[in-house]
This record gives structure tokens, C-alpha cells and sequence, in this order.
């Protein structure tokens, strides 16, 4: 069993501050040194005349009291670098990355293009295929890039998908305009001329069949006119309006507006996305959940089936590797496979998007040093010989390379600063659907052929180049596989593992613990309970209460910290019954009429070095829990009045 | 006239090295004693065995090796810390934000919420009140915050201005479900029962009355119904389809596509806003613009009269405060006044957004230290005693104060790193139109009252606190007057008019030169032209030529670096046939048969030292530029075959 280096973090009482503070120096001498040899010839500064030279000695030391008043304000921040810590997905940043980001920043490259960023553009193309090979996509035909984060790397999977979907309806009508033949491939694997197909068809193309379009028009027809045809029909010329009555017109019917399947636990952010995107949030069909807050295959199946009756397309399904409550990780290969099911038995496809922003990383576990798969057994082993992982855990992520597209954050669990988010593609040919020309940037694509503008295929315009090379400083030296960050993945995972057990067999008397079951990844959700608190909302009072004194806004320093969220039906009914079935064991009648749901504690197990002396931090952590638990009820009994339940109600509500 | 302090860069030799080394060893040693005293009880890593001890001295080993091979790398980087580089807008940085993104980024802070930055979201809600003041938006009723970048900022703009335009219609529907009544403010200032509103007038009421009519439902019906009912009719649940779709079933007509207003000169960021919102890029109606580059407001006034003529509903007019190919500032005084008079005579109005991310920050050179507005010769006086800036300039600069939205990035002309931009929505009350819930962060919101989630209201999740204290600590030492930023503006301002005025006055024989009008920002067009270059596509080749041995690409490292763009038809009729016309009367019979455009050689003039010894700098780039073109000659003599033309055509388009 391999542990993290000691050398890969600054560490909790920051040993490593020489480490870091020789690799700072070094950056800005050699950043210093290359303006020196630029040109050497060119005059510096001149010396300034004397009332400039007080003038800049007043601006120096304006700036110099200045950041001391910031780094005295930072130290106001939270401590996420402390094992106390187990709040949000916040924790050390690996030296690497942060060496990497402040030397590169001092160039302060553009990754937007080549021509104002040859170095980090290249670096940036590593990086995806880095990503691509943990993950398993063939990086030779894959595309990938990074953004701000999550959401813009979510979002434009989502964009691309939309697209896709509807791109054989422009072909139909762009192949009809030219006078063109193009047959396609169905999902029976037989083929057809495109012009047979109806609306229905049409929109239930595989991914890479929808493309082999767009290719095979462009050969056929090469030149502006294939352009012009796709454009004048496509829904991004078009936007949404004309193109409904385009279909109307075309078809005799317009259908029912696409949707988006995406299980309850999904990252609320997909709410922004389909509102923007003007799919609408009515369009987001929430799948149940199971009880370990995974997508159930399932009821997927019968949301399929049903949308299929009602002849309503589906854009895509969003699978999560990695929910941002539960950390829990969706059996994809199972999703996959009604997939599969759906394009045979119902003739329905739809794009596949996994959403590993938050535990793309844990592939890392899965490969061995050479790059090769581990099995199971051999991912077992790197975790300590344990029983864990299961086989159907390391299908799961091993299963992100049959997906169409993924996102991955490295600034979650790849512990690089923010911003670092990532998009992958696995058919990089989707990403010419949703191409702009920048004019002004246009030119590198021709001087630099292998380094295409980026800002012709990404949302988002400048990006600092610096987390480019951040990230990829960090793979470089804590490579993706059980040598560098699977070690960091099994240490963090083990620590949610271990402080789940103690939950499980502590004493909290006068208190009861009730936990989400055992975690995919490492947040930890529970608990506490007491017989006097008989209705939900005390429940949920006591643990608000918990989380508030456990919280950086806690009216003096907590001991630890952790956070909370809330489950709330419909998205987590599976798992609210059984939480209330446990809770009812416990000699409640709780009920959740008023559709409050359920405040759980959840902590997050971020700590890189939770493998070495955890055992006091997770003690501390659990009866830190219980003291403030037992405050709550002298609290209780100074703060209620005549109507305690309504009082108690209103705090947890707020 | 003020001139930039030389303490508020590192400089082109480096001259403030001691300075931004000194602030650095200052930030990671106070990081790390934050560290050793936050818990000075707990342990730090225990110490390594003998084999983890060789292991992690393997590891520091490693990362010294590949963060120097990195460090190596980055001296290919582009020098745009050089007044020899006047290529795109990228320049030095200052040292306050490079010292305050640094310290920030070792606690990395995420100013998605105040719970994990507790310090940096205050920090960043200090520059939005900052750039607020500047542009003279009030900071008590407006709202803010930093994006990660220009494209961002202009996507939520366009995002709320759809929200808010759609919004009377979702109240309307709303308002009969409660069984309420309201009013609403008609364009004359009368007041009506929202009920007696047809479809076109719905869609055609003031930002303000929209967000009034949200106030007064919440008001008038307070609770869950309210928010149940208005999401039930609204576009952002609905989605296009669906909500086309309502329009036609309530109102017996669904209207035309909505539109967006913007000059041909718009950031190319515009057509992947308007493709991914589902608006549709051929809703994204091309204002022409005048010799200037600047939207013309009499063809604005006839694109909104024959919109209304169509019935066609007007989202948003974008208005852009220095153009990214030209530094063009839109008279925006004059574009509010057509709005004016089209909401008199025509009753129709929309949402006016001012894309400043360029050119924003010249609103500094209008405040006087004190925060007061400077007069038009005030302005002047600060710039040098000329003529210039005229009183347009200044009128069109200020104006930015009665725009709905404006979008500034620091990360251009405010010389901070990326990334940083920045969305201001004049009535903050828009925000709530496209509000999510995070339910793991909502919690912060009631504790922490008077720093709502930030993740509620804006698009993207995580981002990074230190962009936020890297923008603060550059504002603080260099004020948003002309006691700071102020200097900077008018330091590139004037490069550029020298540069300008150079290339008129220089000789290039045997060559001749036609520029673009004066610029209104820092960035000047030009292109050369030789009497022996007889079509169009000879002379775009010549100017390919010069531009690909004057970018970092050359094969050899250009003495200077500069870059072009592409003018085409039809975003630049007035300025193509301008410039035409200037051609054929220095000899050449050229006509733009084939819709290729005119190349424009393009020198972004960043340098803020540009007052201090610049003459040697501008002779030098006109010298090399006129260099290259000669080279040009030989190489064409050399290379073109039996058919020159197409050769040079076909070199020119690639």
C-alpha cells in the first residue's frame, strides 16, 4: 500500500515552506532573466528626475502597506489545509501546481491561441491527453481542452450534444438543398438514405453516425456552399424559435421539446444550464436515485420508455462519477447498457455525458504505473488489501471511456488551485458544430497548423495559461496512475472510509448517529438524532444547529468544521425513506409532510495525509460533533417558548 | 500631465525584481505561519521512515528537475512585456496584482460562496463597487461580480436581458393564475392594468417595469405560489419551444424570432453567445458602423423601425466600448438616445449592454482623484494639454453610467492576469430572474447575511478568490482616477496616436500606407500597399506577408511584433469602401469582387511606459514593417509562378 509523498504538499505546518519558497525565487529570477536577455540592447527605465523618485518610492510603499493589510486580512480564511477541515471540496494544493502557476503567470500566457501562448497551448494539449489516457479515451481522436470550471465544461458538453442531436435534420434539408445523396447508418447498423429517415429517426442517430454526416456532406460537397446549406438549417443559425417552425413546416410536426435525463443528485449547476441554454428547466427529467444516491438503471429504463411513447427526443443523459453531496458514483456501465437496450428494443439513442467533475480523478486508481488497467484485485491491493473497491465500483470509472464526453475538474480532487476545469470529447469532430471564427485570432490556425485556435471550438475567450501548466506540472511529477494520484485517491477515500466506521460504532449518548450508507468517494453524510426531538424539524434544528457552530461562520473558531446540505424529495425519495425508516427505528414518527426534507451532516475528507495519524483527528471530529450536539439542548431549553416546534421549524428553515 | 509610476510594473529589464521578490518571500512566509499557528498543538507529519525518506527526496528531486525544464519552456513565451510588442492586447502586469494573486492563491479561496472565502468574496464585492463608481453606476442599487472573462460576463448580460424581456409575459399569466391584480408603467409613463397589455407591448416595456412587475407579484402574493406560478410561464422553465408555444396558445401569435442588436465591429464572442442561448446567430442583427468603427446610430434608428414595422421583439442592443480589432468607443450617448426616441415614437424599447471589456477602463480618465467626473478639457489637461480627447470621447466614456449592463475585463486594459472580467447589471433585482439554488451552499446565505451565495446568481461555480484580491490590490494602489488607472489609459492612448501619426508622416517607399482613422483607444490599423500589387488579393498578400514575419511565429524572432485582422463585408462597408477609395487613389483599380476583405496590418499599443522614450520604439516597428515589405518584393519575385495571382490569392486565404 503506497502512501502520498511528503514532498507533494506544503503540509499542515507548512514543512515545506522551502521547497516552496526556492521554487518561487527561482521563477522570478529566470522570469527576470529572460527580460534582461530579450534584448539587451533595449534602454530599461530611465532614471527617473527627482520628484518622480519620490513619487514612485510613495507608490512602493503604498503598495507594500497595502498587501500587508491583505495577508493580514488571509488569515482570516479557512483552513483547508488542516486535517480539521471537512467542509467543502477544498484542501492543500500540490506544491507543483502552485509552483507552476505563479511562474507561469509572471508570462501571463492567453491559452485562448497559439500566437499569444506557443508554450502553455502545448502544454494545454498535454494536459487532455493526460486526462484522456487516465480516463481511457484514444487521444488521437478525442478533443479536450480546459475551462473556469465544472459548469463551462458541463455546459458545453450539453451545447455540443444539442447540436449533435439535431444536426441530421440539417443535413437532411442541407443534402436536399445541394442535391446530394448521403446515406447514414441506423442504430440496427443497416443503412439508409438519409431522405428515408423521418423526424423521429432523424433525431435518434448515434453520436458518431450524426457526424459521419456532417463528414461525408462535406465531401461530397466541398466549399462554402455545404456551409451556407448546414447553417441556413441548423439550430444554432437558427436558434430554437424558427427552428421549431422548421420542423413544423419540414415535418408536419414540430415534436415536444428535447430533454436532458439526469438523476436528483445531479450538480445543481445543470439547472442553470438548461434554463440558459433555452432547453428549460421543466426539460431537466429528474431519474430516481437508489439508496446509495446513484442513478438507477432501472428507473432510467422506464423514463426511456415512457419519453419514447410520448415521442418526446432526448438530448442527452447526464450520468454523475462523483455527486458533490455523497461523493457517490453512478454504475455507468449499467447506464450504458440500457443505453444499449433503448437504441435495440425501442429505437432511441442519446448522447451519453459524464459528469466526473468531481471524481474523474479516482480512474487514477485504476491504472498502474505503465498506464495499463489495474484489475480489481489489484486496485484492492493498492488500497490496503481490503475488500474495497468493489468490482462494480472500478466498472463504474473504468467505464468513462465508453461514455461520449466527460468533465473533470482538477481543481476538485486534482488539487491544483482554482481555475481548472476540463472538458473531453470523445469524437472530436462534435466540437467543429458549435465552431466561431474569431477574426482577429483566425491566423494562427494557418501559421500553426498543429496547434488549432483554441477560441474557435471553446466557449469562453482569454484563460490564463498558467493553470495549464499548473495542472500539468501536477501529473507531471504525480502522475495519474497508483504511483502519484492514486495514492492521493485511496489516502483521501480511506479517511471518509474510516471516519464512516467510527460514526458507526462511536457512543454519541444521549444522541443517535443514522449515515448515508459507506461512500463511493470520500464525503461522508450523516446524522444525529435524540428521542426528544420528535418531529422533523427539531431533527433538522439540532443538526443545523450542529453544522452552524461546526461552521467557519461560527461565532468563535470551531474545532472542526464540516458542512451540511439538505435532501428534499422528490430527487432523494429512495434515500429519505430509508433514512426515516432508521429514524423511526430509533423511536421517532418523523414524517416529512411539509417537504422539508432532511438536513444530513456532511464532511469531506479532502486531507492528503489521512492515512498517516487519523485516528485523533477523527475522534476530535466526532466528539467535537456530540459536544455541540449536547449544547444544542441547553440552547433548546433556554431559546423555546410556548410554541417550540414552530420556533424550531423557522430556525431550520431560514 | 501625470505619468505611470516605474514601481508599478516589474519593468521591461526588470528593474522592480526586488520588489515583487520581496512580496512574495512576504506572502508565503506569513502563509506559513498562518499555518504553524492556527492549531500549533496538533502534529505536523510525522517523521518519514528510511524508505518514505528516500521517496519523498525522490519526489523533491523530480519536481525540482521538471519545474526547471518548465521554467526553460516558458522563455519561448511571447515578450509582452516589451514595448517591441504591439501585437494583441496583452502587456505587463502590475506588480500589486501579481503579488496579490499570488499570496491569495496559497489559501485559494473559491468565491462561489463567503463559507469557503470568507475574506476574498468580501474582497470582491469591494470591486464591484470599484469598477461601479467608475463607470457611475450606483453601487447601492446595482450589482456585480467577476467572471472569467469578457465572454462570460457578456453571455449572463444577454441572459438577463432575455430573462427580464420575456419576464412581463410570465407575470401576465402568473397574475391571472393568483387571481391578482397589478400595473405596469407603459413607455409614456401612464400607468395600465397589466391585463389590458397586448403581446407586442409585453414585450416592450422598460427594464425597470419588468423587474417592478416582480416586485409587486412577490409583493402582492408573497410565498411558494408566486414563485410556482411566474416559473410555470417563464421562458428560463419552459424553454423556447415550449414557451413559443405557450405565446401562440395565450395570445394567438407567437411573434417573430427575438433579436439582438450589434455592430458588425462586435466581439466575435457575440455569435457563440447568441448560437449556445438558443437565440439563434441569425438573430443577431448586424448594425453598420461608420468610418470610425463606431455603430452608427442612424442605421440603428432604421434597423429598430423596420423591426417594429415586423413585429419583432428586441432583446438587447450591444453597444461595445472599444472594439478588440480597432479600439472603436460607440457613441453611446447617441445609441440611449435613439432607444429614446424609438420607446416615443415607435413604443418600442429593450436592454441597452455596453461591452466595455476592452476599452472600460478609459472611464478612469474621467474621474478626478476625488471620485468626481472631470470635465471634457479636465480630461484633456490630465492627457497633455492636446485637443484630444474631444468632447465625444468623453460624452461617449460617461455615458457607460446609463447603460443596463456593462461588461469591463481587468484582465485587458486594467493589466491584471487572467483571468478577470467583470458583469455590472445596473438593477441588481435582474439577478433574481435567473437565480438557482445550490443546495450545499445555500446554507452560508442565512448565516451570513450580508454575502448572499454568489453562486446563486451567476453562471459559473467555483472560481478563484485571488482573481478577485489580484483586481483589488491593483485598484487600491492604482486608483480608478487620474491619479492611477487614469495615467495608464492615457500613456497607451497616446503611444498609439504616435504610432499613428508616425505612419502618416513616415516615408515607406517604395511602398505607401493607408491607416485606419485615429483610433479611440490604443489600437491602430494600417496596411501597406506598392503600385506593382494590382488586385486585392496581391494586396492582402503583401500584408499576410508582413504580419506572418512580424508575429512570434516568424521563423525568425521578429525586432517587432505586431498583428492583423480581416475587414470584410458586409460588418465593414463604410470603412472597406473608405479604404478602397484610398487605395485606388494611390493607383491600384482594386475592387473586393470575391468577398474576400481587406487584411489590415494591427498594433495593440500596451506598453505603459509608452511616454517615456517611445519615439525610438515607433521609428524601429515602421522601419521593420516597411523592411519586411521589401523582403516581400524579393520573395514574390521569386516564388510566383505562371499564375502570381492565385498563388497570392490562395497564400492569403489559407
Amino acid at each position: 500500500m503506497l502512501r502520498p509523498s511528503r514532498s507533494w504538499f506544503l503540509g499542515p505546518m507548512a514543512e515545506n515552506e522551502g521547497l516552496l519558497s526556492e521554487l518561487l525565487i527561482a521563477a522570478v529570477k529566470s522570469h527576470a532573466e529572460w527580460r534582461r536577455s530579450f534584448r539587451p540592447e533595449d534602454p530599461g527605465l530611465l532614471p527617473p528626475c527627482q520628484t518622480e523618485l519620490q513619487r514612485d518610492h510613495a507608490a512602493a510603499a503604498d503598495l507594500r502597506r497595502e498587501f500587508g493589510s491583505l495577508l493580514k486580512a488571509l488569515h482570516g480564511s479557512v483552513p483547508v489545509f488542516s486535517a480539521r477541515y471537512n467542509g467543502h471540496m477544498l484542501s492543500e494544493q500540490t506544491i507543483a501546481s502552485q509552483a507552476a502557476y505563479i511562474a507561469t503567470m509572471l508570462y501571463n500566457p492567453n491559452n485562448v491561441s497559439a500566437e499569444v501562448a506557443p508554450v502553455t497551448t502545448r502544454v494545454e494539449a498535454e494536459v487532455t491527453a493526460q486526462l484522456a489516457d487516465m480516463i481511457g479515451f484514444d487521444s488521437s481522436r478525442c478533443w479536450g481542452h480546459l475551462t473556469s470550471g465544472g459548469t463551462i465544461a458541463n455546459f458545453e458538453a450539453l451545447w455540443i450534444a444539442r447540436n449533435i442531436l439535431y444536426h441530421p435534420v440539417a443535413a437532411l434539408l442541407a443534402a436536399r438543398t445541394l442535391g446530394v445523396d448521403v446515406s447514414v447508418e441506423l442504430l440496427d447498423g443497416a443503412r439508409a438514405p438519409l431522405g428515408d429517415l423521418d423526424l423521429w429517426q432523424l433525431l435518434n442517430l448515434r453520436p458518431s453516425s450524426s457526424l459521419n454526416l456532417w463528414e461525408k456532406l462535406w465531401l461530397a460537397a466541398p466549399g462554402p456552399d455545404v456551409e451556407k446549406a448546414l447553417n441556413s438549417h441548423s439550430l444554432a443559425t437558427l436558434g430554437y424559435q424558427d427552428y421549431s417552425r422548421q420542423l413544423g413546416a419540414q415535418f408536419g410536426d414540430e415534436l415536444p421539446a428535447g430533454v436532458v435525463l439526469a438523476a436528483g443528485t445531479s450538480h445543481y449547476s445543470w439547472a442553470k444550464i438548461v434554463a440558459a441554454l433555452g432547453i428549460g428547466s421543466n426539460q431537466l427529467v429528474v431519474v430516481p436515485v437508489d439508496i446509495h444516491c446513484r442513478m438507477d438503471p432501472d428507473a432510467l429504463w422506464r423514463e426511456i420508455e415512457s419519453l419514447s411513447w410520448d415521442r418526446i427526443p432526448i438530448m442527452a443523459c447526464v450520468s454523475t462519477c462523483g455527486t458533490t453531496e455523497e461523493g457517490a458514483v453512478d454504475d455507468l456501465q449499467r447506464i450504458l447498457d440500457v443505453r444499449a437496450r433503448a437504441e435495440a428494443e425501442l429505437g432511441v439513442t442519446f448522447h451519453i455525458h459524464s459528469d466526473a467533475c468531481y471524481g474523474g480523478y479516482a480512474a487514477s486508481l485504476t491504472r498502474a504505473p505503465d498506464g495499463s488497467r489495474h484489475t480489481a484485485a489489484a486496485v484492492r491491493e493498492e488500497c490496503g488489501g481490503t475488500s474495497w473497491p468493489t468490482d462494480q465500483w472500478v466498472r463504474s470509472v473504468s467505464a468513462l471511456e465508453n461514455a461520449d464526453s466527460v468533465s473533470i475538474d482538477p481543481h476538485k480532487l486534482g488539487y491544483v488551485p482554482y481555475p481548472a476545469g476540463a472538458f473531453l470529447l470523445k469524437d472530436r469532430r462534435g466540437r467543429e458544430l458549435v465552431a466561431t471564427d474569431p477574426p482577429y485570432l483566425a491566423v494562427a490556425a494557418s501559421v500553426n497548423d498543429e496547434q488549432p485556435v483554441m477560441g474557435r471550438f471553446i466557449f469562453e475567450g482569454s484563460k490564463p495559461g498558467a493553470a495549464a501548466a499548473a495542472v500539468w506540472l501536477s501529473h507531471r511529477t504525480i502522475p495519474l496512475t497508483t504511483a502519484g494520484h492514486g495514492r492521493l485517491i485511496a489516502a483521501t477515500l480511506r479517511g471518509a472510509r474510516d471516519l464512516h466506521a467510527l460514526l458507526g460504532s462511536s457512543d454519541f449518548s444521549p444522541f443517535s448517529v443514522v449515515r448515508l450508507p459507506e461512500p463511493d468517494l470520500n464525503i461522508v453524510c450523516f446524522l444525529l438524532h435524540h428521542p426528544a426531538l420528535e418531529t422533523l424539524a427539531e431533527l433538522n434544528a439540532l443538526n443545523e444547529y450542529i453544522y452552524g457552530e461546526l461552521s467557519p461562520a461560527a461565532e468563535k473558531p470551531p474545532p472542526y468544521i464540516i458542512t451540511r446540505t439538505r435532501l428534499t424529495s422528490p430527487a432523494y425519495d429512495t434515500v429519505l425513506q430509508s433514512l426515516l425508516s432508521d429514524l423511526r427505528g430509533g423511536g421517532g414518527s418523523y414524517v416529512d409532510s411539509s417537504g422539508q426534507g432532511i438536513t444530513v451532516l456532511r464532511a469531506t475528507v479532502m486531507n492528503p495525509f489521512s492515512d498517516v495519524d487519523n485516528a485523533g483527528y477523527l475522534l476530535g471530529l466526532s466528539d467535537a460533533v456530540r459536544r455541540v450536539a449536547v449544547g444544542f439542548l441547553s440552547y433548546r431549553s433556554v431559546n423555546v417558548d410556548s410554541d417550540p416546534g414552530s420556533l424550531l421549524f423557522s430556525a431550520a428553515s431560514t
